[in-house]
């Protein structure tokens, strides 16, 4: 399943969970309200958004019932040819598919080739930093170009959504602690990162870093890996590797930070990205306004955004 | 006015917004009430959770008028010797002071004194680096040493709370989006901060950095360059400073953050700690399971937290 956050162009009203299904976005809390009519469950229909709540927050929380219920509903709308709930793509906008409020944690020099590439030492532990929602776009948006930066940069990374409280997991365990599976794009404004010793400055810039388009749940993807990631700019091929290069890998990951920190539903690690970013070539090549940057990761989809020039100027 | 978050110790309810006034605490939303139903205002009584939020996120979204009224309310409750809402500060446990998804900003050898303790060098720029909301406690919670520590160390700060969206602000302007000023305890466990470049992992460990007791509205604090921050572990005076000798302001902070990083009320910056740390004792002293670590600052208060052991063992 293919669970993404959207509102409609025409209403701007919430954002709302829903599903990518052959092309077409079902909101998957008006699909399964038209399940439980059609079975006739007027008091199920009474608490429809406890049962499969429409705020994505609420949804991650629910956990493995509200896939079942979600799944349910899907057959249900396409076995029926229904149509209420159900939108073109043209239709909708999408956010990023994670709540607001949650942690952001990335992994940093965690493909042996990228470490090469930044002149940089293979860590011995997972280097940890973070972005906060700031940062967070979402498959549609642009990526904004800070007015303090001129080295701004791409890297493509698979992305783990959390699906259950996670505390001192073991790695054997990990993989039932993921929700699914997504892209990120870890914009990195390379002179504002390597100005103080501290990363998160360049890293965090307001409106810069897209995550989606949606989330590819757990059941989809056995094992992640083996997935090709590419990124290009322009239509032009930059990074082309697989996850299975990563240093440390996803359970590895889980078991680590999750000793540290408590990880929760919704809450998000980039895993790391492979060789190819902009800062690695000769001579280097930042992003500009009007350059798009696409990252495909296999079995996920594409997740492709426009650059743009901050509007903003000092008050 | 000193604004907290607390529950009541017998009932355990949800967290509600209140004021520490002359050794107890007023619950604001129902003094607020008790003032509108003297006046004879029932249909604003029926919106008193809009016009004055129980909920800490919401009522620092409103802004200045929460304030306005939550004075009037404290007024009219001590003038007319009202003890409906108004508790023993034995009867409240007190929550840490700031939304639960609020950014944790955290800022890095920012005192000449510490830079030097921690053989390092003084920066060109704000070093910026995060906690999660894991990490953060309240003014009487116990801070958590992690089974992954052996080095767990204090930093007192004199800590801002963010009143407005605040986005390329100008130093000038920066005092105007202080909503106010409490302590934070910036717990650092050094061997984790620093066995990667990068800080994250060793200042965020759970339940491990206290923030309280209370925000002490801007209004009461005109110059927060001037003052005088201690910390004492078990009673010794460990760190004692003032925050005249901070190298970036908290002017200049606001500006230099709020250009990269758009904040939003109940944000926090904590602005770094002088000198006297663990780490920079001769030889290092950390914080052991029974230790009493306490941070003071003037006009705000202190704030006093044990250490306990992680109980939690890999599952």
């Amino acid at each position: 399943m293919k669970l993404l956050v959207y509102r409609l162009k025409k209403a701007l009203g919430d954002y709302r969970v829903g599903a990518f299904v052959e092309e077409r976005v079902i909101d998957l809390n008006e699909a399964y309200r038209q399940l439980l009519l059609h079975q006739g469950e007027i008091d199920l229909v009474r608490n429809i958004n406890s049962l499969l709540p429409t705020n994505i927050s609420d949804y991650y929380s629910l956990g493995e019932v509200a896939f079942e219920r979600s799944k349910e509903a899907i057959d249900f709308t396409m076995r029926n040819g229904l149509t209420k709930g159900v939108y073109d793509k043209e239709e909708v906008e999408l956010a990023p598919p994670i709540p607001k409020g949650s942690k952001i944690i990335c992994v940093g020099k965690n493909y042996k080739d990228h470490v090469m590439e930044m002149k940089s030492d293979i860590p011995d532990f997972p280097v940890l930093f973070n972005k906060f929602s700031n940062a967070i776009i979402g498959a549609e948006d642009s990526i904004q170009k800070s007015v303090y930066t001129e080295k701004l940069d791409y890297e493509g990374e698979l992305t783990i959504v959390i699906g259950k409280e996670a505390s001192h997991v073991r790695k054997e365990e990990a993989l039932h602690y993921i929700l699914g599976y997504t892209i990120g794009n870890d914009i990195s404004a390379r002179d504002l990162q390597k100005r103080t010793p501290q990363w998160l400055q360049g890293k965090s810039l307001d409106h810069s870093s897209p995550i989606g388009p949606w989330v590819v749940t757990g059941d989809e993807i056995q094992n992640p890996a083996n997935l090709s990631i590419k990124t290009f700019v322009n239509g032009e091929l930059r990074q082309n590797s697989n996850t299975e290069h990563l240093i440390f890998n996803i359970p590895f990951l889980i078991e680590f930070v999750s000793r540290l920190i408590t990880l929760e539903p919704g809450d998000v690690i980039l895993t790391g990205t492979p060789d190819g970013v902009g800062f690695g070539m000769e001579p280097p090549q930042y992003l500009q306004a009007g350059d798009t940057v696409k990252v495909e990761i296999e079995k996920i989809g594409t997740l492709e955004n426009k650059v743009v020039d901050e509007k903003k100027s000092i008050r």
